[in-house]
């Protein structure tokens, strides 16, 4: 499998946006099928064929379809482990770094939609991830414990929600806190962030 | 790690009735906390500490918190692979094998939610997961291509849609079509979920 070519259905304004800054941080080969999400290509029988759901990112890696922003990331981090991104599976920070990871679908996700679309909050018993307020502070409090989500070392899961913080951040979803906006200051100075951003720019214009 | 005790914090009708399912498919050792949710012993002071969100299921391993279904579900079967239930990170299956689990948490239970509050439906393009009706064809389709959501080779990812397409089709939320009672029928002929049963019942009459 280390040889079938990685290919990515992106788009820069898109939550594809992180996958491709973990694909330039594990510097690994990969294509990219830019998906022209204001012409609804991403509606388009042939991509509906490999993503139903019509969404990015997608990822094809020589026969197997991985979707969904978080399964893209455990994925690469552990298939390219050189980088360093991904604690082993025997690695006491491996669960935590799962935990974060799938906080960011099941939780964050869904309570800024909820939140941005302003609808009624959900009995917290109900809802996955309880209210807004106790979703966000339980995020705040794990980025006041360290540099970085597990701490000292920089994992794939800070590619994923250093992407996500600036965006929403960006768009006022989320508030400037300082524990927020520092931790997408030190995530971003990686230089992939730079390698990506140059790389969206160029396809951008062309 | 191997010799921390794994400790899950449960109830049999909260979302931890499935990693009791997966533990006991795994063969391993865990003790269970038992957590009143009727009592409101998930908005204990000490439980709070341990998954401010005060969710079920909570896993603690050794020093390290694991939250989230999804993540628990990957967690222990890779740290666990005796049981053989996660394709290895080099194998074929790996990418898809995860991306179920993802769109579990991302995709699922959002769309589930927003269908039995009766909310109005989002933006395809905003939602994570498009609409409902896409995302549950998306998921019949998948399971009409096998006997479980890899083909021919069960894994925790059945066993944490078993548990959640058991109990959603209980109530209604997801229609019974052929494809999901024949998946459910399948996947919960594994033994781990009879010995799961008992001891849930021995521990709700104890």
């Amino acid at each position: 499998m280390s040889e079938s070519t990685l290919i990515l259905f992106h788009n820069p304004q898109s939550r594809s946006a992180g996958v491709r800054v973990l694909l330039e941080a594990l510097e690994v080969p990969y294509e990219v099928r830019h998906v022209d999400l204001k012409a609804g290509e991403q509606r388009r029988p042939e991509f509906l064929a490999i993503n139903p759901l019509g969404k990015l990112p997608t990822l094809l890696h020589g026969d197997a379809v991985v979707t969904e922003q978080v399964a893209i990331h455990i994925y690469l981090a552990d298939r390219f482990p050189a980088a360093g991104l991904a604690p082993a599976t025997d690695d006491p920070l491996r669960g935590p770094y799962l935990r974060w990871m799938a906080f960011y679908g099941a939780c964050f996700e869904p309570a800024l939609v909820d939140r941005a679309m302003k609808r009624d909050a959900l009995d917290s018993s109900t809802s996955p991830y309880g209210d807004f307020d106790t979703m966000l502070r339980t995020l705040v409090d794990q980025l006041g414990r360290g540099d970085y989500l597990l701490g000292d070392r920089m994992s794939a899961a800070d590619v994923l929600w250093g992407v996500a913080l600036r965006w929403t951040t960006g768009f006022e979803m989320v508030p400037r806190l300082p524990a927020i906006t520092g931790y997408i200051d030190r995530v971003c100075q990686h230089p992939a962030f730079g390698r990506a951003a140059a790389l969206d720019a160029a396809m951008s214009s062309g």
